[in-house]
């Protein structure tokens, strides 16, 4: 074959970074898994490929189009698409060897055959946390969940943000009040694209279903109610809707907003929105999106919500909870179009020893000693001139570099230069690791 | 579909571990990952799929058997077996943004379809390490690589082991001084089999494919060269092979023992084993094998080589370089077999607050500070009596439990216990950050 006719680049849809952007991009992935560890959560690692029914046991008919689905010898397999499904097979064979609320999180890649696009990624991270419960979980999970959110926003310092919260139980309530619970899926599918389409499309879609204009307007009343989160509930006790499942949603929202204060976050950070349905439709409580305030164009940059049972495709028992998705991927890729994430040194050395002499008894016994004292240093070992080796040292950003010569090795020292300021000092050798202490 | 047709256990060779396990897989893992860092090595992420072509141009028929590959769309996809060959891809792709020598490390899964058995994964961690040369390398980065070998398994504790070196122009010149190098392949292949199947099963297949005797006299001279490093290099020049590529084996082998000292790595860690050829016919140099003194049955642990031309598939510019790979799932798998992994506390959190009131005001206000302090903290929120509580704190292996009753509510304290000694003390709501410090 022709060199010429292999492609090198990544398969359209795929996110490959230089080391500069990788570097960004881990840094972000490390701040993330820092929080979720910081709150309790232990990782898990799951297989990539699961068998194909295991997956499409729960999925609609958008995710088995997209699915990455192969045949390997007799087995029928997919790479998974999400990482909640793997999630809920993994509590079903782990069970007995779990401890219940079950807080996991899990940071890897999932797949998705998606129209090839801008922002869209076929091979992308998803960051999640899910707390699990055997049987039962306490609503005061759902309230500690925008705290784990609200920390890592504030670590990751991408400007402020709002952490949108509602209960599906509100506007399945509603429609049930309004005799209209076969049509809940539609309608809620419709309701989703508000944002989008606006509220003209949005009723006219309605209609096209044959929902009756009084239960449109209805709809939007409920919808519309907007405000702080005192007069939202209000004005959600004022509706009168008799229904049990939408004064359970009340109550549940209620519970949900107060108790979030008591973890510290801000009020102004907290906004129930009732128009925020999720996609999803395997949510029965709370849902949640993150929005970025000033790049709203990003999206939703976290969500998730509560689900009654999280395995009843593989078990009878049941697993409630409640958990949140970060897709990392996509979000690095727009914050970078927004100019909020700089390319980092590709490097990982604080030091760079450059030696001027044939004999390395002296570099290598100061890269030894810095190594040994966990400061991470690497020696350039090639030929050339001193002026090609300090190339290399700015092309990958090392803090400092150690410079080895003659000079040095008959006084037993060595220059260090701060590559940021460009000042030089010699260090005796027996010196060097506390100079970087 | 019934629940119980659904197999929630992950396909058959595909490694999923409890929490307590993961732990201790990912403590590994990170040890890894520092020791790269420690050397200066920075990270890529390649796409865990490809194009097929790619990874095919440069595979064997035994590869090309276990690739998992498949269609998607009108495109021919796999997903990788190693993290070489998306290296060689990804250095050609972006060849202008990156600085050579480029020290890159990649942890990462691959995926090879073996007949399923104990011991062989088709989803496994490598962790590789690759110094990769514009155009050209020098012979020193050969003598570096062991010092990370040695790095890593004297953190890991696994105890002694040994890196063998070897250099493959030593057996290709004794094969071309006996004008054998049409039949290097095979001979290597064999050769490959001396530990499994003994002197006598290789020897027979050698005459197999028609080697004269004389010849395997000579190449089982050489290979039973045995004893100090220093003895064998005087024994190799007694060899008087007068092909070139021997000599220059003789000569580089030589400096990489020399300098191997020079890096701190101490003389009975490195041993000179002239039997080790490495499948992989890329190399062309150097070649590394490390074994577990104590555990030979588990076999190289980590290995790797010299290959003069990384791209030759993808470029016409030459990339040399060196680089190991250590095959982490199955290791890990065999060190628990031979006892020497433990499992770990399935928590990452330090405290766990267990509150007896059901104001949630200060253990709450308790949790959050201990969090805002970087202090791992979880909380447990379900109903229940205190020994239930108590029960799960066992179960998680929790260092500290707070305790909160309505008599530490009225005297602005929290009783903490130290689960590993069982003493208990009050300390001050307003101390407790200190006392974690």
């Amino acid at each position: 074959m022709n060199k010429k006719e292999i492609s090198t680049k990544p398969l359209p849809g795929f996110m490959e970074l230089t080391p500069q952007n990788q570097k960004a991009f881990d840094n972000i992935k490390d701040k993330i898994q820092t929080t979720f560890e910081k709150f309790g959560f232990v990782s898990i690692d799951t297989p990539t490929i699961e068998r194909a029914e295991v997956l499409l046991a729960k999925a609609g008919g958008e995710t088995e189009k997209q699915i990455y689905q192969f045949k390997k010898g007799d087995k029928d397999v997919a790479l998974r698409f999400d990482l909640t499904i793997p999630l809920a097979r993994y509590v079903v064979e782990n069970f007995k060897k779990l401890s219940f609320p079950f807080r996991r999180y899990q940071i890897a890649k999932v797949y998705r055959g998606e129209k090839s696009q801008k922002g869209r990624y076929r091979e992308f991270y998803q960051c999640d946390i899910d707390i699990v419960g055997d049987e039962k979980l306490s609503l005061i999970n759902d309230a500690e969940i925008p705290s784990v959110i609200y920390s890592i926003f504030k670590e990751l310092n991408f400007g402020s943000f709002v952490i949108k919260i509602n209960n599906r139980k509100l506007i399945n309530g509603l429609l049930s009040d309004l005799n209209l619970s076969d049509k809940s899926v539609e309608i809620l599918r419709i309701i989703d694209k508000l944002d989008k389409v606006g509220k003209e499309k949005v009723m006219e879609m309605l209609k096209e279903i044959s929902i009756d204009e009084t239960s449109i307007e209805k709809i939007f009343n409920f919808l519309e109610i907007n405000g702080s989160n005192e007069y939202v509930l209000t004005e959600l006790k004022n509706l009168s809707v008799g229904d049990n499942d939408f004064q359970n949603g009340i109550d549940e929202l209620e519970e949900v907003i107060n108790n979030v204060k008591l973890f510290n976050v801000p009020d102004d950070y907290i906004k129930i929105d009732l128009s925020i349905a999720r996609g999803l439709d395997y949510y029965t409580g709370t849902v949640y999106e993150t929005v970025l305030t000033d790049y709203p164009e990003i999206g939703s940059v976290c969500s998730g919500g509560r689900y009654d049972d999280l395995a009843q495709k593989y078990s009878d028992r049941k697993f409630p909870g409640v958990g949140i998705s970060i897709g990392l991927t996509r979000l690095f890729s727009q914050l970078k179009d927004a100019g909020l994430v700089e390319e980092e040194s590709p490097t990982n050395s604080k030091v760079l020893i450059i030696s001027m002499v044939d004999d390395l008894k002296i570099p290598l016994k100061v890269a030894n000693t810095l190594r040994q004292n966990s400061i991470a240093t690497e020696i350039y070992f090639e030929e050339g001139k001193v002026a090609k080796k300090m190339k290399y040292a700015d092309k990958i950003a090392v803090p400092f570099v150690i410079l080895i010569g003659e000079d040095e090795i008959n006084s037993n020292e060595v220059t260090v230069k701060n590559m940021e300021t460009g000042e030089q000092e010699k260090v005796s050798v027996d010196d060097v690791v506390n100079y970087f202490s």
